[in-house]
Parts: C-alpha cells; structure tokens; sequence
C-alpha cells in the first residue's frame, strides 16, 4: 500500500494534506488509472488517523472527480495525469508597466481640483446611505441605472441646460466607454460616425475599438464644418458646440440650427452632444445645450459627473430620443447598471441636499481665480508680447497662440527641457493638423496650485526665453 | 424701438428676461437677420436699467452667436431662425416601465442576503478611504484597475481558488457585460464562442449583442460537450467547471484536462472560466479553479463580487493569460476603468483588513443553514415522495427533479396560481432542452428568510398537491 506522510505540526489539516497527497501520486503514475484505492478503514489504519479524516479526503476527491465510488466495491483512480501541475508562476511576459514622465508642473487638463473636493460632506452622505437605503438596493442594479437618481439628472439638466429630459430617457453608465457602446449597438455598426478633429481623441479611439466606420471632420470657426460631414456622408456625429474639446470654439446659433436642420433630413442621422464642462463658465451664464433646442428630438446628450466632482467617480449619462428608448430596452434592457447602486443613491442625495449646487458654485469661483492668476502670471511674464489668448471665458483649460519661428513641437520640447509639461494643440489632431502653423498651447490649471502655477510660469519663461 | 416688458420682482435677473426676450423676438422675426440692434446706451435709457444690464444681456447674445459686433458701428442680428422653440416636453413613447410580477415568495437565485451584508463595517471603512485616500486618488481612473486592488484579488485567487496570478494580469470591471466586451474586442470579433446550455443567458446575450458568432454547446453528466465544442469549430468556450449553472455539475478533473488539451492544440483557443460562485461549496474545500490547473496558459478567469458581496457592487474581475496582457494594453489601454476608484480602494481595505474572508465564513453558515432548513422543509413535505434533490453541495441554489406525469411549465405556472414564483430547468436554455422530460426546478434561497421558506414550501404543497 502506497504511503502517506502526514505532518501533524503542519498549518493544513491532515484531511488537506491527504487530500494533496494522493493526487499528487495519481499525478506521478504512482496511482494508476482504475486501481483500487485501500479502503477508508485498512488507510485510516495503516496511518494511524481516523477514519473520518479518511472519508474527507476521499469525498473531495470523489467531488473533484479523482476518484470514483462503486457501491459495497470500493474507490476507483479514475484518470491518469501527464497533464497535472504543481503550476509554476507563469513570468508576465510583454507586459510593461505604463511610464508617466514625472514633471514639476503639468498643464494637463482632465483634472479636478483634488484640495476642494466636499470629502467631508461625502463621507457623511455615503454612511447614511449605506445604513439607511442600502439594504433594499443590494440586489439591485437596473439597466438604465436608479430611477430616483435619474430623476435628480433631469433636474439638474433643466436647471442647468435648459433641457427638458424626462427620468425615463436618461441612462446611466461609468463613462464615455459604456455610453458610446451603448450608442453603437442601438444606432448599429452599419452606419458612419464623424468626430471633430482635434477633438478628445478617446472618443475616436472608442469608435475605432467598438467596430464602426468613423470619420474625422475638420472645424472652422463656427465648430465643426457641415460641408465635410456631408461629404463624408456622416450618420451620427458626435460635437462639443458648447465649448470644443480643445479650441474652446462655441457654436453660434446658426451653426446649431444648421446641425439640426442637417440631422433632420434623415431617419438615421443623429446628432451626440457631448457636453463634457459646460458647467463652467466664468461670464455669463453657460451656453444652452443644443439638446434645449432639440425640436425635432435628434439630439444625444451626453454629459459625466467627471469635472464637476471627479473622475474617479465614473458616472456618466445620456438623454435618449424618446424613439431610442424602447430601441435600447428591448435590445440592451438585460444589461445590469454599469455604475454601482451605491454610488447612484449616494450621489442622488448629494444633488438632493442641494450639496451639488453648492459645490458647483464653489467650484466655479475656485476655477475662475485659478484662470485668472495664471492669465495674469502669463501677461505680466516677459513672453506677454509673444502670446494671444483664446478659449478662455470658459471651461477649465485655455489656449495660447504663440507668436515664434519655432514650431509648436518644438515648444512643447522645450517646455519638457525645464520638467514642464504643456500641450500643443498637434496632440488632439486625429489626422494631420490643418495648419501647420498654428502654434498653440492647451493649458489646463484644475489641479494646480498659485505655487505650482508660479513655478510653471517662471520655468516657462525660461524654456521660451529665447523664442 | 423694440420694447421689453422686465419685471423687477421676477426671479431671473433683469439681464436674464432681456436675453431672454431678445432670444424671442429674434425667433418670432421681431428682429430680423442683419438689423441692427439700438446701442446700449439708447437701450438703456429706454429701458430704465443699467447699461451694465444691458452689456450682460448683448455678451450673452454674442457668446451665443445670436448676434455679432462691428467695432465702432454695433451690434448686428446674425439669423433668422425659424427653428427656435420653447420645445414642449416630448410625449415618451414606446417606453414601458418594465413590470415585474409580484410573487409571495419568489425562489430567484441571483440574489444575495441582504440581512447579512455588513453595513456598519462597511460604512466605516467607506469614511476612511474617503477621508483618508481619496485626495490622491481623484483624477485616476487606470485602465487596469487599482494596482493595491488587483494585488489584493490576486492574494485571494490565491488562497481561496488556488490560483497562481500576478497583480498585472487582472482587469477590473463593471460586471460581465464590461469583461466580455472587452474579450471580445481582445480576442477578436472574427471567433466563433461557444456557451454551455442551459447557462446564464445573459452572457448568450451579451456575445450577441456584441456581434460575435456564438454557439450553444449541450452538456453531458461531466460538463460541456467537447465533442459538440469541436463540431461547433468554436475558438473560444465560456464555462462554469466548478459549479455549473444552473445544473450544478462539478466538472471531473478528466474532463478538465481534456478541456485544457483541447485549447492547447490551437493558437486561437481560450477557455473563459466563469467562476460565479465557487466560494460556496458546504461540504469539504471548494473545487479547485479549472484555472489553476492551466499549465498553457490558456485559461481566462472571471469572477465577481456580486454573490460574495452584492450585485449592487457592480465589481468584477478577470485574470488575463500572460500573452493577452500586451493585446490589451497595447488596444485598449486607453479605456478607463469601468469601476469607481473609490470602489476599488473601499473593497482593497475590506479585504486587508480580513472582513473579507471574516463575511465569507459567515455567509458560508448562513446560507448552508437557509440551504439545510429548505431541504428540511421540502423532505418533511407532502410533496417528498415526488422529489430527488441535485446540486445541493455548493453554490445557493439547488436543483430538484420531480416525479410526476405534469409537463416543468405545468409545475411553475401551478406554483404561480399560488403565487410562487419557482424557476424551470427549462427557463435557462437558449436553445430547446434536449431532454423535455428532465422536470427539473431550479430553487435560489439566499434572500429568503425562514419564515419566507415555510411559506413557499406550505404554497408548493398545495400548488402541487396533485401531482
């Protein structure tokens, strides 16, 4: 009978150590296909252990399927092993990790100020949530996302965007990747989407991933050219009129009625507003969503939780067409939520409590006197005569327009020189840029404070000094 | 000149219902293209409110493109607008609140306890990430998930489910509808996937939806067909070896490498081992993962945190083989996160601090105890003579194949006229059942309580008293 070493010291029980053992030894060929196992006693007395211990090791065999059971015969090796494994750590092969170049000030611009987050306001809601309202939702987690949550963006959107959504056509989703998804799937892979270029390029990279044909179209003054989405036979194009992601420009009235009129000419056409930080603008009021003047119910709206709280929230949304709704029920209605239900009625009452609101406005200013240091910082540098600023009145990132001989790339390079980090307008061109001669710096200021924006203008200055 | 009528008492600022008003006299012609508007200081004075007023209004109009200005001549209508509305709410049609029947006692099995979740633990731990660890983590969203997060996941696989994998080989996500997105797109949408039927449908459903070929592969007493797998030229099999839904089957260890060798034999093949609820098994260890086993590397695991913890935490997970790290990386790097940071973070420290495996002993009690009081209750039946019990030793649902001349569908909707809702084998193929006489019900009970047991029982007895 084979032996077993059973160590009564060890942290595995002797029914695991057993257990482990044999079927290393039917791994080994030392147990061989339909051979008999001893029988629980004659094991239990051959090892001095119980017979208890025995029966465990064999049950999990026998479940595991090692073994099999002939009633009033005995225990059977079922199977013969080459294949079995004490499985080595595979090593991780061509994964690296992702290297963020380090800087001493980044201009970056999908960034919240992580100081002015309410942490303290959140945390308090968050508990009451979960002791109060968690415990009917654990099960939870509907396709279109909570209904009282939904409930509260509708308001929001009327308050802020002039937009009359009901409850019933807003879908929830954690970002622009589950929402542009979902779009794909209910307005179909057969039809040709346009982004604007430049433009945030993840969005065109989501297209691209998702399988659909999608097209760049190139801007003028007025936001995206209408001639070229026509040439370019476009179905559903996906715009920012209210602040372009990066130029800043906000499309006039006529451009928008133009754009509806244009989407209005066709079943399939469809018009995605993506309204990513309409929220903030310094003067004035923001500029309505093209979705308030949305008669003809052609308008997508998109918008996300990500600059007015944060990113690491993940809570995006959209306004359907009333028309897509049952398109997306009876087609997508058996996805479950892609955000959490916890963090829909924690937010849901932040927005009920009026903490929203409040933070907005906070923000805002926060915003604004962070605009307005480094503008001055800017213009009171010795680069002043060398710079013309655009896109400032809204949104939380600038553009500079850079009198030089160099090129932008070479700008940014030397930026980069000084451990600084800005942005040439190249970097969102999906395609070539236009205009080879643009020259023209993205600055964001979110998360950077007076210091780091001083140090920023002053490395600046020393890495442009000569331009 | 135009007049505006401009309340004092209104709630909208006086430069608000000038905007306003100007907005409408634009749309209803009032004010044509190329009028020229009266200066601000004549409007002013005709109006009787500050020229500052006036200036806030005309700005407005001009960020909005309603109208433009000519240095040293004025301001200028820009469009006629035939479009312009105050849109009337949209009737939403073809939306149906979905409507779900309400049951006395519904034995659904995708629910977890909802008694037994550890609220206050959890509240506490939300707070510290909150106040604690959430400044730094505001503006992340990696693509990957939280590396602290996935280091945790990979102790666990490693302890719980004997799964050697690193932190880089793990992919967080916001349920199966996010990881097998993101299969597919990495896997490419060229392969045919095969399913287990029955299954969980919803995963049919979602390869569909995502516009990948996919084949229902018909099981046999040890798992899914692999003959059938190989008629079907499937690339790529999604299966639940360790307890399969919803027939409880454990896949014998043969069959498991039979599987393994079946991948192997060729480049494009991947097993995805959906892994749903492996850490309830109430006698002996849980079943070891298919994945451990996976000496190729051919094996994607998948689980979640939806039966462990609550489907409301909308948390999952999967564990790349090596060779697929850099595929994701390298196309779909760019995705963020489909999971809050603050989520990843909260569930990190609740594992670390050991509440994690504390609430699943617990849980393993409470549910082998709802589990065992059921089986009492059903064996003490009336109906206990038509009954033999499966599947019962893990996962928190069981199977019961009824004796008796009734068709399944007979069985449930004479349980509904009682108002019971229990589920038939028969709901959970895609295709037909290969077998219409298995007469087989499946009973979930994990967010039942005692007394919801008695009752469903007592109900049952008389639902089926004639069978």
């Amino acid at each position: 009978m084979l032996t077993f070493f059973l160590d009564k010291q060890s942290d595995s029980s002797l029914y695991e150590q057993l257990y482990e053992q044999i079927k290393l030894a039917i791994a080994e060929g030392k147990l061989k296909k339909n051979e008999k196992m001893p029988s629980k006693r004659k094991l239990a007395n051959h090892l001095k252990i119980s017979q208890t211990t025995i029966e465990s090791a064999y049950n999990q065999l026998l479940a595991e399927g090692y073994i099999n059971s002939i009633a009033k015969v005995g225990y059977f090796v079922t199977t013969d092993l080459e294949l079995l494994s004490n499985r080595k750590h595979l090593p991780i092969q061509g994964y690296e990790k992702i290297k963020h170049d380090e800087f001493l000030v980044d201009f970056k611009t999908n960034q919240v100020d992580s100081e002015s987050f309410p942490y303290e306001k959140f945390a308090k809601i968050e508990r009451d949530v979960i002791l109060d309202n968690l415990k009917n939702n654990l099960n939870r987690g509907e396709s279109f996302g909570v209904y009282e949550f939904r409930k509260k963006i509708s308001e929001i959107l009327f308050s802020y965007r002039g937009i009359k959504a009901s409850a019933e056509q807003i879908i929830v989703g954690s970002g622009s990747e589950h929402l542009i998804l979902l779009l794909t799937l209910m307005l179909g892979r057969d039809k040709i989407y346009g982004v604007e270029d430049p433009s945030y390029i993840k969005n065109y990279l989501l297209y691209q991933a998702y399988g659909v044909k999608v097209k760049t179209i190139p801007l003028d003054e007025e936001g995206i050219s209408l001639d070229e989405l026509m040439k370019q036979k476009c179905d559903v194009v996906h715009v920012t009129p209210s602040h372009q992601f990066p130029s800043g420009i906000v499309t006039p009235i006529k451009r928008r009625m133009e754009l509806l009129r244009w989407a209005n000419e066709n079943n399939n056409r469809y018009i995605i507003e993506d309204d990513y930080d309409s929220e903030f603008r310094f003067s004035g009021n923001p500029i309505p969503a093209l979705k308030s003047l949305d008669k003809f119910d052609k308008v997508i709206y998109m918008n996300s939780f990500s600059k007015t709280l944060a990113p690491a929230l993940r809570i995006s949304f959209m306004v359907l067409p009333a028309n897509l709704i049952k398109v997306y029920q009876d087609n997508l209605g058996f996805f479950s939520s892609s955000v959490p239900t916890t963090n829909q009625l924690i937010l849901e009452r932040f927005i009920a409590l009026g903490e929203y609101e409040k933070h907005l406005n906070r923000m805002k200013n926060n915003y604004k006197q962070k605009r307005d240091y480094l503008l001055k910082l800017l213009l009171e540098s010795d680069l002043k005569s060398n710079l013309v600023i655009r896109g400032e009145e809204a949104g939380l990132h600038f553009l500079i327009k850079i009198k030089t001989d160099y090129l932008e790339n070479d700008l940014v390079e030397m930026a980069k020189d000084k451990g600084l980090r800005v942005y040439g307008l190249y970097e969102y061109f999906i395609g070539k840029p236009t205009d080879e001669g643009v020259k023209t710096i993205v600055f964001g200021y979110s998360n950077l404070s007076f210091e780091q924006m001083q140090e920023g203008v002053k490395l600046l200055s020393l890495a442009w000094k000569n331009i």
